[in-house]
């Protein structure tokens, strides 16, 4: 029919919304959900046999939770494999070091490398260094992160991780080394994440170490005299792969092909079992839609929730499904995904068009409860995976968590299930399961198009 | 002179412990040996290469810090070292295990054991059952270890670790896996300890899971099916090693070789670099040491800290010790060692002759402005290597720490630097310099003689 100027969500609808919203705060099918992942499939590095693994475990999870339709669609990216990773203090102090190969980090050669270390204050300082100063070095950048309810720091923190190393290779360095892109400044475990080699041909041997190991590196660094390391990292790009994103829906009644698009991803780094990054996405987004399913009668549009691959190497997942989709980003009702954790949702914000902006409210008057709060100030950027479909002109949504604890975690050995507050978990289902129904519901779209958002600064 | 009955401390020396515990308060000559000690050697392994640089740093920093009197006395032990160790689940849910090899742990056969894991509820359904049931398999026991300010749960935690993997070699288990003796919940990172594997042939491989990794491994055996883990460590005993105990002495003015004798010990577990177990230990009564070596004039009687070698492997330096002194027992005016981490001392008791009971309520008069509580219903034990001289009939006190986070780090990768604070440790130094001069000074002695307190329940 004819798309009306001004996007309402029926009121009949609404009360579905609360109800749906209700039970979900009492219902543990995230939490079940979650466990299995964890427990069942562990960590997922993509590519890794535990990547297939996850990919059956997907499929099979959505079908147990009575979703209509289950497929995949392929995903091709560069296979990075972690065989092995030791380092150590070689002079004036002996001592093993903790630490983790970032990912996309090229091997060292057989025996290690050995070589002076130099410290850089910042990012900048590196930027602004002289080749001479780095050549045949190992870089150290020795950023520290604070906790914060929107995680911040992760700002500074992941571009030292990211683009540090490239800067540094560019300038001769021999290796590079940062303080872990984490908040638990007391924990002998390091924090692993992607690096910006693209291109193994330019990677040098990357990794992270702990925070306590960067406190001691630094005290002996502070002594003035030269202090040399040894890296044997066993790990990098052996070829290529195709995995696959991982999707589920219940299929709408009255208009199928119109999608409420969420999710979460599939891979996980490979130190732990991936249970806030992001095996609680999935579970949130496949639990909002199992409670939909549950429903008496189908939504009038389909809640699809994608399981994304490969999202921690560089969205590979996301860039892949935006590519495939592009052409029908009219189609996509709204979307979010939820890639932070599974502490609680307390602000939500929207990228929609003008017309639509009184349904984003009846949303926000339905997960007030729930203690998130609307503003009405920010763009919604869609989340990891699916910022490539908003970007491509999906309406979108941020809901955005509480993420004080998030990068204790985040990366390491620690991301385990005992991180995850159920109650926590259940309030994600009930905002995702409410959102996602409104929106199926609505009467009238959210301003869908192609390229309608570009310029919302949802990726700044 | 005659030994006057009883005994007691001249108004003088207290004054003068009054001011040695208000200046050790605001000194950080303690901190400052803990940072240098961790930071230069680290982990301190006994038997390592670290552990012969652990005592040239011992005696490099008894001199700089004006010990009258610096040397060592030999200690020998079996040689026990650890290569590298991992553990997988093999089925039904392959993944990978954080876990840390036992001391005397024999190393598995190449290519890893793999076997059958079956579950205990505590060590006493382990020692009751039946051979039929354990043969073969690998044992775990789970026992979850609560924090408390004593510490108390360390009691069945380490039993678990030190006693049940002979039980179970006894009876035909394959391997040995428990909960590791730890109260860090969340941390995915093991406690290693001994084990009393003394005969390395009767020795299994043995190993403590981090705590999120003992969760994994009882969901998936709560699922009912057979569990399979592999175990790959290579680790074991290599033949014999002979280190020592490092001792400084601030020689006595009066009775030289009348001593107090305090101490921490010296090695410590590999993963850490034995900060808080036992590099407080060892800094405290240094520090302690060189305070009372400070003052205008030398004590009566001699202060003699002691370092003490492989607490760890069984109380090698400990027993060692008392076996070469246990004939001057005498000598011994009263004693106790620093080895619970770093907490705040809140509560002293003693071992001493009715007739000193008096002198140790002028020593508690002077530790009660810093928070020390005397409970006189307590016997003192001295400490873990010193409790073998206590054995032997040395007068001894117990000065308890608040070990409420002890077990969070406690022979772990996290046992380091930051785990310690300042303050605290300088409030046992504190403790520690005030009651060593007191005993010094006193006019009178505390009781030691041969067997003298034997039945004080100390050991118990
Ligand atoms: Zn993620
Ligand atoms: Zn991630
Ligand atoms: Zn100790
Ligand atoms: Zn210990």
């Amino acid at each position: 029919g004819a798309t009306p100027p001004v996007t309402t969500i029926p009121g009949t609808a609404v009360k579905t919304a609360e109800r749906l919203r209700d039970k979900a705060l009492h219902d543990d099918t995230g939490y079940r959900i979650v466990t299995s992942l964890t427990t069942e499939v562990g960590p997922r590095l993509a590519g890794s046999d535990a990547d297939q693994r996850g990919r059956d475990w997907a499929i099979a999870k959505f079908k147990a939770l009575g979703f209509d339709k289950v497929y995949t669609e392929p995903v091709t990216y560069p296979l990075w494999v972690r065989r092995s990773e030791h380092g150590a203090i070689v002079a004036p102090f002996p001592q093993a070091l903790v630490l983790s190969a970032l990912g996309y980090s090229a091997g060292t050669p057989k025996g290690g490398l050995t070589a002076q270390v130099v410290r850089f204050d910042s990012l900048d300082a590196l930027k602004a260094a002289a080749p001479a100063a780095v050549k045949g070095k190992i870089v150290y950048i020795g950023y520290r992160m604070q906790r914060a309810k929107d995680g911040h720091d992760y700002g500074m923190g992941s571009a030292v991780r990211v683009t540090g190393p490239a800067i540094a290779a560019s300038k001769g360095a021999a290796g590079y080394l940062l303080r872990s892109a984490g908040t638990d400044a007391h924990q002998r475990i390091a924090h692993t994440g992607v690096t910006d080699f693209e291109d193994p041909a330019r990677a040098i041997p990357a990794a992270a170490l702990s925070n306590p190991d960067a406190d001691q590196l630094e005290r002996i660094l502070a002594m003035g005299k030269p202090v040399t390391v040894k890296l044997d990292l066993d790990c990098g790009v052996v070829g290529e792969y195709t995995g696959a994103n991982v999707i589920g829906e219940i299929t709408g009644r009255k208009y199928p092909d119109q999608v409420v698009a969420i999710g979460g991803h599939l891979d996980s780094w490979d130190p732990g079992t991936g249970a806030i990054d992001d095996g609680a996405g999935v579970a949130i987004a496949m639990a909002a839609g199992k409670l939909i399913g549950d429903l008496p009668r189908r939504p009038d549009r389909t809640i699809r929730v994608i399981a994304f691959a490969n999202e921690e190497m560089g969205l590979w997942g996301g860039r892949a499904y935006a590519a495939k989709h592009a052409d029908e980003v009219t189609k996509f009702q709204l979307g979010t995904e939820s890639d932070f954790g599974a502490g609680p949702v307390w602000r939500m914000s929207a990228s929609v068009k003008p017309g639509a902006r009184d349904a984003i409210g009846q949303i926000a008057g339905v997960l007030a409860p729930l203690g998130v709060t609307y503003d009405v100030s920010k763009p919604g950027g869609g989340g990891s995976d699916l910022s490539q479909m908003h970007g491509k002109g999906m309406a979108a949504l941020s809901l955005t968590q509480d993420g004080t604890h998030y990068f204790d975690w985040h990366h390491t050995s620690n991301d385990t299930l005992d991180k995850i507050d159920p109650k926590e978990l259940a309030q994600n289902v009930a905002v995702y399961a409410a959102f996602s129904y409104m929106a199926a519901q609505a009467d009238g779209d959210f301003g869908s198009a192609t390229g309608a958002f570009a310029g919302d600064g949802a990726g700044e």
